[in-house]
């Protein structure tokens, strides 16, 4: 169960400025359910729980699992929305030290030389057991031209193809739209298996398709848990939409009030790749004609030891949302010490999360006594579960947020803007 | 060396409020040279480049030469400026899959209970000669007393003397206040090594002193160079600071047009750390009495993938600072492929670093054209010497701008706030 608490932020608002918002909300989220807002044909994040398709999880599951079983590395080569989604998952739900199963390594997500260099040096090294690495790659674009992921993808593809001649066609796999598309020239005249990435969804809203599910499964996470609890939370939320609606009017109202910053933070490191998926979903559909709250991103507590200063007496522009998780399966109790040196006695018996939990604590009051608005995310646990509902959740707050905004969540025209420059300085024709 | 290009601010910028930003950053350099500003007693980054002391490189490199031919994995325990600074230069010089000597992994940065178990469960796994792991830590705290550091080092402590009953001893190094603190205490019943935080360095200003130079000694990079070469830019810009003052009256006089973020960003992603250690530098110095740029961090092109939309379009409150390399050491050309099935051929023949170049190109013409002022720091290439260099200026424009602002850029008094409520919760007496 998510829990959402926006009393540190409404005891900043006045209640004239709540109450329109609120209005201005409720009316927002009718506009995603009745489809009649801008970029309504983008909605198939939504249509994809309502209307759930196993087969497809199958089909995903079945193939992770054989890759699972012969790879030591798995290359999830896309940019954005293809690769930021099941980094957030797999690290959220992951080791920090190396999991079981194929080591997952992120490429095609800029264009460095000097990475694409020394990622083909390490699959050069052998494994473990000295044997050659076997590698798998995954390719994740709907045009199959994105720039960063193409270019790595030849470089990828060409290793590939000297390293496993016999084989090379089973080990790349790619996502990417129905028909059309350079990926889908390939596909056929080599037989890559391949995953679709639906029309109707955006990079950023794509976690929950062969996008992100795919990896997130490679990685040993139980994508139907993951994916169901975006179900019920879907199922939820169409409901009673009263979570969304306040969190979206308290956003809007901050906003309307002048601030321009949402620091998007947490106090578990694991969640580092989490506040990256976020701050693509929130900055990508928010920030357009002149509006929104830049979304940075931190972890606490070690930012607190950097940009912590700041944020308690800085200029105040800014609000803050804390994603916080209530328990923590490994810990670690702090043990008395016979010369305690360092005088932390008085800590002997706690768990590191809880002191974790009180540091958090001791963050929301301070800020708020520093005219920091923030909001708080609760999740029981970290687990697929709550992970799943966090992503639906999301999704869908965006959606109505950017409605209460006046922009349309679902496009990013500005993006086009440095492409543009870029492959006119290139030469393209 | 480093060139600063300012023009891409100045065009926002009216000739009048430039100019007396320029005689505000006049006057703020003088603070920093005649010791009259606030924190006068915090300027040791300064004087251990006017004087250098060879003696302490000599100990550093001699140590970690040592450490280097023994050790598999070297722990850097440390939060903030205790660690930033390192890993900034060590990541800025380093492969991005591992490196020859010590594996270098950071800890004592957070509570994360999950972190330290993972970790110890590497630590618990054999090398890759099959042999029980030689580690190595490395402790660094002034009070000996900041809660990560000093929990995360009492267990890494306690698996320390259980793995290496015989030398343990020899296996711990802290970097400490000279006298008094909690880590003295340990130093003296255990004979570990030490090396001296001078107490008139702040911990952001710390990187060139044993803070900073020993894991970067450790982790192979010379560090005489780095030293030597800040050492030089240090008597450049005491002969003419025109650089700095420049760079500092531009960031003031946005900053007083309205400018309250500043996206810090490259687009070498091996630079991201460098986001990290700038961002700590300039946002918790600046960042007091209402005031300041809140320093975000970001890694281009991956992040126009992700913000790009915001910064082109959304809420126009934003200045941008561009860290750019102008060649790569290890770069890779694109080859034709027969079947041009992306159709990216036309780029053939081109480096991923030219391509890099174009992408930084058209970023910094669009988002120009979008009324973001942005200011491009070039480094020629990424090695010590320049990093030492970048290091340096870094420290003395934070001091300037500061004083720009009429703050002290020394003190974080507002990072007390949090710790004062969590340690009330934590019920310390």
């Amino acid at each position: 169960m998510i829990e959402i608490n926006t009393s540190r932020a409404k005891q900043f608002l006045s209640e004239d400025r709540f109450s329109q918002a609120y209005k201005q909300a409720e009316k927002a989220f009718e506009l995603v359910q009745q489809r009649n807002g801008e970029g309504t044909e983008w909605l198939g994040w939504r249509d994809l729980l309502a209307d759930p398709n196993d087969a497809i999880l199958e089909q995903i599951d079945s193939l992770a699992t054989n890759i699972r079983e012969q790879a030591d590395v798995f290359i999830v080569c896309g940019i954005g929305g293809s690769y930021l989604g099941a980094r957030a998952v797999i690290e959220a739900l992951g080791s920090f030290f190396g999991n079981d199963g194929p080591e997952i390594i992120f490429a095609g997500h800029h264009m460095s030389g000097k990475y694409l260099k020394d990622l083909i040096g390490y699959l050069d090294k052998p494994n473990k057991e000295g044997e050659p690495k076997s590698v798998f790659v995954n390719v994740i674009s709907k045009s199959g031209t994105t720039l960063e992921t193409a270019l790595s993808f030849r470089v990828l593809r060409k290793w590939m193809t000297e390293q496993f001649p016999e084989d090379v066609d089973d080990r790349i796999i790619c996502t990417t739209s129905k028909e059309g598309g350079a990926l889908n020239e390939l596909i056929d005249q080599h037989g890559y298996k391949k995953f679709i990435i639906p029309d109707d969804v955006g990079g950023r809203f794509s976690v929950l398709t062969p996008v992100g599910l795919f990896p997130i499964a490679v990685a040993g996470i139980d994508i139907r848990t993951l994916f169901y609890e975006a179900v019920s939370k879907y199922e939820e939320l169409e409901e009673d939409a009263e979570q969304i609606i306040d969190y979206a009017a308290t956003k809007y109202a901050l906003f309307d009030d002048g601030k321009t910053l949402d620091v998007l933070t947490t106090f578990e490191p694991q969640l580092e790749a989490l506040g990256g998926w976020l701050q693509q979903l929130l900055g990508e559909s928010e920030g357009k004609q002149g509006k929104g709250m830049f979304p940075a991103t931190a972890t606490y507590s070690t930012d607190l030891h950097s940009i912590g200063q700041f944020i308690q007496q800085g200029t105040r522009n800014m609000m803050e949302t804390f994603i916080t998780v209530k328990s923590e399966e490994k810990s670690i109790t702090i043990e008395e010490l016979p010369e305690n040196n360092d005088g932390l006695n008085y800590l002997s018996g706690k768990t590191f999360h809880e002191i974790n939990t009180q540091a958090f604590r001791g963050t929301l009051q301070a800020h708020t006594d520093g005219d920091v608005p923030s909001i708080v995310v609760s999740l029981d646990k970290l687990n697929a579960q709550h992970i799943g509902e966090f992503i639906y959740f999301y999704e869908l707050l965006t959606a109505v947020y950017c409605y209460c905004l006046g922009v349309n969540p679902f496009n990013q025209p500005g993006v086009e803007d440095y492409k543009r420059e870029m492959y006119q300085l290139l030469g393209k024709h």
